[in-house]
């Protein structure tokens, strides 16, 4: 039977998401919960895309198959008995076994919180990235308005990437107040390694007016990482919905 | 220079405010910090009140003296340069000598947040208390009005306490929603040993439904700490705010 279950962490305790040798990681940790519920035998899981140490998920998606015969429905509470408080199964569903995580979705919601102030908040010292200089947020929607629609974004991804097509949708950047966290929303067809958090990076510097919305246009044709901004903090960052 | 300072912090990586030996405390990370802006001179430290191991603070007051002569308006970048990151002074102000974080304060607002759902939510493990049963907060409210006024609380405190007069006044508790979060606000003009957590406990058994909200007034003569009901767990406390 293959499960694929909504799974939401808190990034800070982890590595990742991925497994690494001698770290603490999302996948190590619900594999781990899954060899319990399977008496020791390894259950693979594969996840819509991996993400970086310190961010967060809201609404991550894997699937894996197990010979278990439970219902559907018993499946959350079972995983969550062996989960650490820092991740949580939402939902599981069971899926036709061609369904994969990664490769049938058509689409992700990333979300990230900037704290506009020069006073650090306890609070939220791993939810949001604290930026201390006053910005315009109408330059940075100019700005973003460059940016929706079909592009190359090989200059808003880390130079690490490994894949070739780094062509991607970006319908939505959205610009929201919620209880004083200036949040930006992405919504795309799908996003480059390190592409929002850059992304971030060069809208704050938009913001600030260090850079004209009109760069942007430039920055993408010229296919450089180097023309693009600093790299936002991870913990501002969250995965929040994987749409099939 | 007497100065007093408003401090927030995250409770959730201390054993509670006050010095323990080899145990990392919120009075303890304070007055490292102090002892570094003096050249490792002792500067002893006066807050309104302790916290318990978790409980977070929104507005804690200390107060302190100082030989140095820095504009008070500077106090508080100096002191959070090194201080942690789950620490932070917001205020700093010049007081007469005779002022005193302790004796001075005429009042308090604790917050207690509750996260109702059957769900947890790795996001407010340490920030809220998850109460899984449904309740009805029209119940709380009617217990809730037996507790407002000047009573003798000493069946809602730990028998720890050591204080002798255990008469207190309650000016207001309010039940808010806030983002899908139950808030209770308590305004006071001060709290017992665990009496917060005590009444929160003991109003959300009412809220379920297993305790008639008219036994509070029984509750309150019976002066018996037995016949109110469980202390709520310290994460969801808040010490919101002190008088003076």
């Amino acid at each position: 039977m293959r499960l694929k279950c909504t799974v939401s962490y808190d990034g800070t305790g982890f590595a990742g998401y991925q497994v690494q040798p001698q770290k603490r990681t999302v996948q190590g940790e619900i594999e781990a919960a899954l060899a319990k519920i399977h008496k020791g035998q390894r259950i693979k899981i594969h996840g819509s895309g991996r993400t970086d140490a310190g961010v967060h998920a809201k609404g991550q998606v894997i699937h894996f198959d197990t010979p278990l015969n439970l219902p559907v429905t018993r499946w959350p509470i079972a995983i969550n008995t062996s989960l650490p408080e820092d991740i949580v199964i939402l939902s599981a569903e069971e899926m036709d076994p061609e369904f994969h995580a990664r490769y049938d979705a058509i689409g992700k919601e990333y979300r990230y919180m900037i704290q506009l102030s020069k006073q650090r908040d306890p609070f939220l010292r791993h939810y949001a990235y604290q930026y201390s200089y006053p910005i315009d947020v109408r330059l940075m929607e100019e700005a973003a308005n460059y940016l929706t629609g079909t592009h190359d974004f090989t200059s808003f991804c880390s130079a690490k990437a490994e894949v070739i097509d780094k062509v991607r949708i970006i319908k939505t950047i959205e610009f929201l107040d919620e209880n004083g966290l200036l949040v930006i929303r992405f919504v795309g067809n799908g996003f480059l390694y390190n592409m929002v958090r850059i992304l971030v990076g060069t809208l704050l510097e938009a913001g600030r007016g260090e850079r004209e919305p009109s760069t942007f246009k430039e920055i993408l044709e010229k296919k450089d990482r180097k023309y693009a901004g600093k790299t936002a903090p991870g913990h501002g960052l969250y995965l929040w919905e994987v749409f099939y």
